[in-house]
């Protein structure tokens, strides 16, 4: 393995092709968009990532990474290039497709294709079918083709890119091998030998998994608010079962994985699939449900007050805590729902997200403090770590609607204890 | 709180009896079973639970407790009767309603009556309602009503009787602080006083949650069983990823909690369950599909053989590893719909269940070894303990279709160990 080449240099790509350049890997970053391209030869890039702007300067200075806008000879291919939702939640594999086409334009025997991309069963066979038929090449004797899909969690990318187990997933075992030699620079978690198709099902199965586990914690929360009790509490309780654990309810699922990739086995498989068209219809109903809670609350305080307008703030705006990433954001759509209705003047506090794209949509952001002291009625959406530092004793006046476990993340341990406390000692 | 009344003597109220009277209650044991009562009192008992014969006799000696098939007067009622279903998947109550009949002839001023049945949501609200139209006698002042759920796992009752964190719902937080002076004499878990609404959804929610996991296990499998991959092998890598933590799929669901507990809160909301619906609907599912893999193996072994019998060896029967119970278990079904087949000639080793029960309706047990090696193809159902000692590397020559998680319990590590030694020394 003389050199590699990534493809597409997204969250997942632009992070493996450093890795891999800190590691004795000579490698080049491909991308189409040449502002891309650009930025991060000049080592600033948009990802907020931990680590990503002094890993990149490290590899530039070192020049054992540059970025490229047309593609090169390389030993080895790895493609991370996005594979969004097309109409009818059907998966847009074109990005992949177009990658392997340029890739057969500079394919040499030797050489090595890995697509990291989450891709529906079958891909990485067609792609290699594809390969066969432009380069005449082998697959499997004289180039190489794996699926070998990523698991990382946005935030904490380079560390899980090095921990996590991964699976290689080849066309043939050689085609696994091959995708050892590259993953053994950097990954220290036990890699899999299988198949290609065991590591397409494989990576949907995960992310369908976490998708039902997050089902089940709205399906809760659904019940719990139906009979008016505190989701969060109900959970927290429940998950006192030595055999349950639920997770904490939000305003839905958003981000580029677990929204999406369930729906690639659904399509391939409708017959097979009920509980994760279950899960898939239960998560994107969460937000409506919630924007519905606020509704309702803004409602009876116009009612109460006799007023025509209710000031709403709302916490967090992301797909997640602790994160920029403003892409299939549940929080929001619950903001643009919100932001519409006559009733409302709506204000935000996001401290992670860039702060143009919000201003450009919603005006302009608050401050935590003068949003909440201004706001009739604050609603939770995104569990930041900064949101948890508020002191509710100070706002005990406000009406509070928690749809991402905010406000009971700090007193929920202590009120146990004082529960079983009180009880105790009354008895 | 002088003496303590439990009703019904099965599963769970057996123990909690004995173990009250074994932390310095005055316990009765009340059943309209005279059979049942009498081999109480005989400390001779049917129940296979751990522990049960011996602390039984304890109390019996110690004149702690004793059995009863006619109600007496008590301070406490604890209501441990069945809830099973009825046509059409609802809750029979009848038994919790019967219960408070008769403990209504029995009630005075400052008697607490305890619900442990897992009963519908607003149950224990109507048996108050029947408590103080009966006797005249308010609840949360005269007398006190509560449901206090029970956790436990059978093979593991009295350990989790005593460690469980227990949910206390009382009508009013009196009813809930009277059911507290009951459990904190053997319980050591935290024990959390709500209402009866909170309880009632709590343990639903619970078992509804842990029959999701279980249908997400049987989603996977049916997945990897239509690509021809072996479930647990999928299962174990996808639990490799830091955030994904699927069950082993087994033939369904059984027992007389998780299966049946969903079913509650799916009647009570039907537009508000898709997700126990779902996972209702794959879990009642799995036994029939695991028919449908042994007859088609079985048809592809008459084949390749040109015989028109097969010797199918089923390994197990309960509902669950290692425990005695036939009640509801979905291999009982697995091995009823395969024991009418034509080109079956079934056998079957259960050490666990009693074995009158199976060879009344299947003939003679035969023992694991005589089993399997007078089979053709031997089906696993059940993950007893028993069954991992099989030694594989005898039976090389058998068709096995490991229904339980059985045949890979064993290797898998090793399986995974050996397979990155071989990569990594390959390269």
């Amino acid at each position: 393995m003389k050199n590699v080449c990534v493809v597409g240099l997204g969250y997942v790509g632009l992070p493996t092709a450093i890795l891999a350049a800190q590691n004795g890997v000579e490698v080049i970053g491909f991308d189409i968009n040449k502002d891309r391209v650009a930025a991060v030869n000049r080592g600033n890039v948009d990802l907020t990532e931990p680590e990503l702007k002094d890993r990149l300067e490290i590899v530039l200075k070192k020049k054992t990474f540059s970025a490229i806008d047309t593609l090169p000879e390389a030993d080895y291919f790895v493609v991370a290039v996005p594979t969004p939702l097309s109409i009818h939640n059907s998966a847009d594999v074109s990005y992949v497709f177009a990658a392997i086409d340029t890739i057969c334009t500079k394919l040499k025997k030797g050489d090595v294709v890995i697509i990291e991309s989450t891709i529906p069963v079958g891909t990485t066979d067609l792609c290699a079918q594809i390969i066969q038929e432009k380069t005449k090449l082998k697959v499997g004797e004289d180039v190489f083709v794996a699926h070998c899909p990523e698991r990382v969690w946005p935030s904490r990318v380079f560390e899980e890119l090095k921990k996590n187990e991964r699976i290689l997933g080849g066309i043939t075992s050689a085609c696994s091998e091959k995708a050892f030699i590259f993953y053994k620079t950097f990954v220290k978690g036990v890699m899999h030998l299988k198949s290609a198709k065991f590591a397409e099902l494989l990576k949907l199965t995960e992310n369908s998994a976490i998708d039902v586990s997050v089902a089940l914690a709205h399906q809760v929360a659904v019940l719990a608010e139906e009979l008016e009790f505190d989701p969060y509490e109900v959970i927290e309780i429940a998950n006192k079962h030595p055999r349950v654990n639920i997770l904490n309810p939000t305003c839905g699922v958003g981000g580029h994985c677990v929204a999406i990739d369930p729906w690639f086995l659904i399509n391939s498989f409708p017959h097979k699939t009920l509980l994760f068209q279950s899960a898939r219809f239960i998560n994107d109903s969460r937000p409506q449900q919630v924007v519905n809670k606020v509704v309702d609350a803004v409602e009876q305080w116009c009612a109460e007050k006799n007023k025509d307008l209710c000031k709403v703030h709302i916490l967090g705006l992301t797909y997640k805590p602790n994160v920029d990433d403003l892409r299939e954001s549940p929080a929001m759509k619950v903001a643009e729902l919100l932001f519409v209705r006559k009733n409302i003047a709506l204000t935000i506090t996001e401290p992670h997200a860039a702060k143009e794209k919000v201003e450009l949509q919603f005006g302009s952001l608050v401050s935590l403090e003068a949003g909440i002291n201004n706001a009739d009625i604050v609603v939770g959406l995104v569990a930041h770590n900064f949101f948890k530092l508020i002191n509710h004793d100070n706002y005990a006046e406000k009406t509070w609607i928690d749809c991402a476990g905010l406000r009971w993340n700090v007193p929920q341990v202590m009120r146990g204890k004082i529960q079983g406390q009180e009880s105790a000692a009354s008895l």
